[in-house]
């Protein structure tokens, strides 16, 4: 069952004192299943400030989503969320979707920023996320194995990590922390929706993935730049502290 | 070592009869890996029509990518490619780059169009291919054991199949063929590059993943539909026939 909440803010109180529909005029709801990428979503739509309500889906206990997310979008993922009268899934068009429609300021106007902005856009999701979903994949394998199947499993799991998780993730730290080290956020001086995107993995990372301090700093850096951001802590009690996918 | 040609444009001879340079003002270069991602690329820019040349680099023995390619980018990976003195990585990044600087008329324009178009554009990498490249890694996995463990390994990957890959994959081919039923091109009447970013998974998925004619019509017509492109025709032939991670 979902729960239901909405996010009052008041600046965005009608003028002239009628009362406004819950999620304001453009009647944003995000739809957040727990331990998911709806966090970030969340964060940004506490950076944003526009009026939301929040509808906090849990997982089943074999981890899958509730499936009356099927009943909001036909994938039945989340993040999903509703805006103008649209139904949106997929991280980095939402993303986009809210960054220009309502929070414009995230978006970076240089062409270097721009630039980083795009790429880093697609980057999270099309080539950050793919070896750590199949790091999490084969860790579950192995701890779901019988006793007497778990050697061969084990085995096959550090094969597959030596010769494909790590040597992608390590390429993808070393180009992020490099680019990390000339500016404070993704895309320039400023947060941006490439900020937002990029959370999720490089969470992850760090606390399945041997993202250390000692090796990537910049990358830590920015990771408590995001973290000291009021917005940013309120979306972690929102979510009721409902991470914890990000623990090992 | 890569093989470099040159596609001659003559529509973009100088107009003063000075050669231009080879790849044209904007100087676009694909870095292209055989069997792999960047021959949508390749299609892209023969429907874009301007001048480009192509490097094409070959698959190592084992399978990974020539390392000569992280001498062009960090991560080493394919499509990459070169254009006004920038190097862009990242399918999406690089579709989103060349149609909006070189190919308008490839980005729609009316309301619903765009937001397909922006939806399929993360969705094509962010979504559909993460259980496409799960279930080619546990197919090399199986294939590459030794005979006494392959039981088990097989047995592994069967149950991957079973509980992740396929309950993925199918809701997105339904979700697909449904939108697919209503238009000719995933964004509106006319080909975009939502189309260009969808081939790969799609292609992916008939050799692979049972994406059978019978239960897919809709999504079959729209393969014939882009099959039958000069410009599809054409860069097949650029990339040398080098297309085969499509076939079992």
């Amino acid at each position: 069952m979902a729960t239901k909440t909405t996010q009052s803010n008041t600046s965005e109180t009608s003028p002239t004192g009628a009362s406004a529909p819950p999620a304001g005029n453009a009647g944003i709801i995000l739809y957040y299943l727990e331990n998911s990428r709806s966090q970030r979503i969340l964060w940004l739509l506490e950076e944003m400030g526009t009026p939301y309500e929040v509808e906090i889906y849990k997982r089943r206990p074999d981890g899958l989503a509730d499936s009356k997310l099927k009943d909001i979008h036909p994938l039945g993922k989340s993040p999903v969320i509703r805006a103008n009268g649209r139904v949106l899934a997929e991280s980095g068009f939402i993303t986009e979707y809210l960054v220009n429609n309502f929070a414009p300021s995230l978006r970076p106007t240089g062409e270097q920023d721009l630039f980083d902005y795009g790429y880093y856009m697609h980057f999270a999701e099309g080539t950050m996320m793919t070896p750590l979903l199949v790091k999490l994949i084969f860790g579950m394998i192995v701890t779901g194995s019988p006793f007497f199947i778990r050697p061969i499993s084990s085995r096959i799991s550090a094969s597959i990590n030596d010769l494909y998780i790590m040597p992608n993730l390590s390429a993808d730290f070393s180009m992020i922390e490099s680019h990390l080290k000339t500016k404070a956020f993704f895309a320039g001086a400023s947060l941006s929706g490439a900020d937002i995107m990029m959370s999720f993995p490089l969470e992850m990372a760090v606390s399945r993935a041997g993202l250390t301090k000692r090796k990537y700093p910049a990358i830590h850096q920015w990771l408590e730049r995001i973290h000291a951001r009021p917005a940013y802590k309120r979306a972690l009690e929102k979510g009721g502290g409902n991470y914890d996918i990000l623990k090992k």
